[in-house]
């Protein structure tokens, strides 16, 4: 019996043959449909300066925190594997530490890229680490491996990256006006450091999007609302279509303009309590769905983790190093602030994004079950993987069907990842569709046309593009 | 490749060839034993009046909440597909977005409606939409249309219905009286409006049940408790076998009588505080308890669900609008008071609903899996629906076997889903027990066994009819 | 068609005949390795005395909390089960409600037991109550079935028990000189009455566990930590290798030590409030993982449940009567105290086990798959069951791979289930691991070598044996 016993065009299909059979078919009509990638992290200077990847860690370890925290929680030192360690060596922790990734997303995608990009379709292990390296290197210093030829070959039409609101935008500038690159990158407005007084140095990012803005002094609550208002704007007028925010809970509140013109006054000058530091952010968050009832900007909530919960690793190596955990979230309540006060306008589009996805058929569906202006969004980090993306239709799909979704979002900073998410996303929907034809309760037909919309219709639709 | 790939008669099995064998073996000594209904909300009066059904847009349109919200969450205004509506107009709408119906229960339920009852097994769409319209209208004018026809057709043994303390039940009682009908018509006690002071206008309604008992006055604790009594031993006279408790919470508690009496005063003064009124609520929940321990009527306990979430759409379209959502619910510890004081008792049958379905596992199915008076409920609302169905076996039936639930309820207000949903159940049912034979756990002889129980002694034994 | 359609070697695996053929290939290679059963409730006096089982009743009914709760839910009288009870009486309710345990983990233990160790291969009936009774009546007479002929049978390398740690561990010490017994037997360290100030009799706990430790008053902080100390150092060093927590919340906490000799002596003197004594409980917890930074232990944590929710059962029949119900948990905000104080020491090893199964996806595996002193336990209790042990792989796989889990774990008191058990563990893991080499996931090589390591090396390397 050989080794892999199921061709590698077949992967996260049904076992049973005739199911099989027809997820592929679906899949084909799909696979090679352009990428678009509404909402990720990369960094758009990756693609301006167009600078060959320096070598398989800087490309596969370093910044990839899916896998430096599972090889950290395997017992390997995190200084060993990040940014700053010794590349080979990186690399060696990753070949010996591989069956650990047996069966996970990360192994997944990693094995995806290394066969399809690299043509290596054998499991890493410690004795082929450097031959491996080797090989990887040796094709990274040919132009066919520099950021922007991978862009274009990966197909992808549209990528948006997460910028800071008193960004300057200017490597999104210098991206549009390079000539004949195919596909857009486009900015996203990401103002959690602004809208939450939680948030250390909160007084000083005010002072610092009230410049950004080109607005003069005094900083109050009006000149505030003003800048972010100025810079949302400013953020569209660079091709922005929507805003991002990452909050533990999805908590919203409509203030009263003047009751929240001293609270923020309160706010910078130290006085106010944590309750209202929470009241205030909701409010923010509110804020921000007015706004996007006048500019029409999409917004994206992320809800539901524990950020750099290790303060110890926190300190050393900062954030995003692989300790951001998961809580519990609520949003049929957390939300009806917001939508009582914004949700019927036709300008509104809010997508939610859960950790806990046990929100998805509880509350989220139900939500954009009914509302015009919510969508529920893919499923996300840690749920962004085989086993839960397929729960994740089911637990949806039953309520809302297909339409009122956000279609697949990468959301990552792990560039070469990108084709092997949107491929995963697409064979467990088709996947999924097919199971359906077999249940009899979707046709040929609308399977076909369900396959297409998830990946071009329904992602245009959910970010106005 | 044909279009629908499964023959009608497989949906819903699985698509493995052996086991869909078994599971349509197992179907077909169940597909047509009478359906029992024991919960749900047809108005009695449509069976008394017996009028034709209007047009295809009252039957399958305007009354769907589930239909005319997901209408409404795709962008068709509400007024144009709620009763008032024009219903050549309410039926375009619903053709023309026919797809994102696909793969929802609603969906389901509707497609078998429209082919075995009118012969229509093709898609919807904007072109035939008012042929499909016309078609189902010359149907609705003949007699075999007719409610009584229908329910007859459709072997509905029991259906039992959702009434207000305060009714007269004329409608029942004129039911009953119909020579020849077959199948049994029964109300049910419904009284949330008269036991949470946090409904509105709370007291005028004590005042109506109170008068509606044929109590004078004063009104007080104790007449309030007697009136309760009476009106539930009425409706026991008129063939009631349950009382029906929709809560957003299952907080129970047991008020010391006299404590009990004063805090209803001062409910009815307006001047308890909310936390009083949600300790009164819950103690009105244990009281229907030990009434029931008196007149042995059946509690169903619906639990989970932030009504009205759209202050807007209230106020314009009333309550069952579409923006009912669920929440996250607590039955361990919120039941606790009830059970500690009424759990024991021979003669009471709780049977706990939840929309969320967390709770299946890890707090009903133990909660039934101990008390002989605890049952857990069959999936209800968003969660009856194919996908939700099949969780509910396999997040009970390892702790709890079959023998613990209440067997299907369709909960519904559309009539003509009835058989359609009872089908589903069936199928479910059919095909997970199958399964547990290719798996082993249970031979074929038992699976036959408990394929039928589920259909009939199950839920004869849970409202004992 | 014949009544079992699948050999009974095929249990548990998937219906797809590919499947089915290499999960059956993967148990094949698994099926016959000894049985690591490092957390669990077999009293040691059972193997020290070595007596004949007395009955079957007292052999599958009397004890087990899991056969007597559904009995008595399904209307039998606890007392007419439970020790005490006449015992052919006993095995007659178990016989004629055997319908009522189709498809439960417990009539799938039972059911491998009667035909794996008493040739039983039919379904019992009220009919065959007698016949079988007797046909298990006389096997119990023989040596063979003696409870150490039977641990010898099993395979048992290691088996530990849980004791209370006042125990003398003489049994463990008789064990441990018996010549020639296969299998070790080793105690395990169970605090809870000594660490949680909200348990009944606590201050009289605290001056037991002193005096056992052979300290000399007074009874302070400082003696009471010493005790603890000198305890699970006798525990050590009479082969114990953890500690074990059951707590109704995973809460943790580290309180400045003089504070907590001053809250000490306050809930000693029981003029504390009930938060102070969550507190305490939970700065205990951390005390806990404090010690095993010094002397290695691994500590398991098992939350979610609700003991005791029938007063007045308890009252009768004291605890384990089958109405401990499983609540919400919460391992994020609550455990980070501990993490943060020991969460990076070398030594020490935390297994965290949730009756709350939304947590093993949402916190469990997020949290092992970066602390590398954090291990996800298996599935437990009502979730140690054929689905929900399917569901535990699929929600933690895609994060955390093979490597971070204990291994399975028994955790029971009923001595004849133990090989059922781990062969059903055996069997779901080698149909996982075939259904993701299917879904081209991992390679036949992988899942040979992780059907292996699960079974061996994970738990091995968990508790450090």
């Amino acid at each position: 019996m050989s080794n892999n016993l199921i061709e590698r065009e077949m992967r996260l299909f049904s076992s049973e043959p005739a199911v099989r059979q027809v997820a592929a078919q679906l899949y084909k009509s799909v696979a090679n449909l352009p990428i678009i990638s509404p909402h990720g992290h990369v960094d758009p200077n990756l693609l301006l300066e167009n600078k060959p990847f320096a070598d398989p860690a800087e490309l596969f370890v370093y910044f990839d925190h899916y896998v430096t925290r599972l090889l950290h929680a395997n017992g390997v030192p995190l200084n060993e594997v990040r940014a700053g360690a010794e590349p080979r060596q990186a690399w060696r922790h990753l070949a010996t530490h591989w069956i650990e990734f047996a069966g996970t997303a990360s192994g997944y995608w990693l094995s995806h890229v290394f066969e399809s990009l690299f043509g290596i379709d054998y499991p890493l292990t410690a004795q082929n680490a450097d031959a491996t390296y080797d090989l990887i290197a040796a094709k990274l210093a040919t132009p066919e491996f520099r950021p922007r030829a991978l862009f274009e070959r990966f197909g992808i039409e549209l990528l948006a990256t997460t910028d800071d609101p008193a960004d300057s935008l200017d490597a999104h500038r210098a991206l549009a006006a390079i000539p004949g690159l195919e596909g857009k990158v486009i900015p996203t407005f990401r103002p959690d450091l602004y809208l939450d007084p939680r948030v250390p140095n909160w007084s000083t990012n005010v002072e610092k999007i009230v410049r950004a803005a080109g607005l003069t002094e005094p900083i109050n609550y009006a000149t505030y609302i003003e800048a972010l208002e100025n810079r949302r704007s400013y953020f569209k007028q660079h091709g922005a279509v929507s805003t991002d925010h990452g909050v533990f809970e999805p908590y919203t509140q409509v203030l009263d303009a003047s009751y929240a013109a001293k609270l923020f006054d309160s706010l910078l000058a130290g006085s106010a309590s944590e309750a209202e530091a929470r009241e205030f952010a909701g409010h923010m968050l509110s804020e921000m769905a007015r706004m996007s009832t006048n500019d029409g900007l999409v917004m994206t909530i992320h809800a539901g983790v524990y950020r750099n919960h290790s303060s110890a690793t926190h300190k050393r190596f900062g954030p995003d190093s692989g300790h951001d955990i998961p809580v519990r979230a609520e949003f049929t309540k957390n939300l009806r602030p917001l939508l009582e006060a914004y949700g019927a306008h036709p300008n509104l589009t809010v997508i939610l994004f859960s950790l806990d996805e046990t929100t998805w058929g509880r509350e989220l569906a139900p939500l954009a079950g009914f509302y015009p202006s919510v969508l529920v969004g893919a499923p996300w980090w840690f749920l962004d993987a085989p086993d839960a993306a397929k729960r994740f239709r089911r637990a949806v799909t039953d309520t809302i069907g297909f339409y009122r979704g956000s279609g697949f979002i990468d959301d990552t900073r792990a560039f070469l990842s990108i084709p092997a998410r949107h491929d995963m996303a697409r064979r467990i929907d088709c996947n999924f569709l097919a199971e359906l034809v077999f249940e009899g309760r979707i046709s040929l037909d609308q399977a076909m046309q369900i396959a297409s919309d998830l990946v071009v219709a329904v992602p245009r639709k959910a970010f106005k593009l």
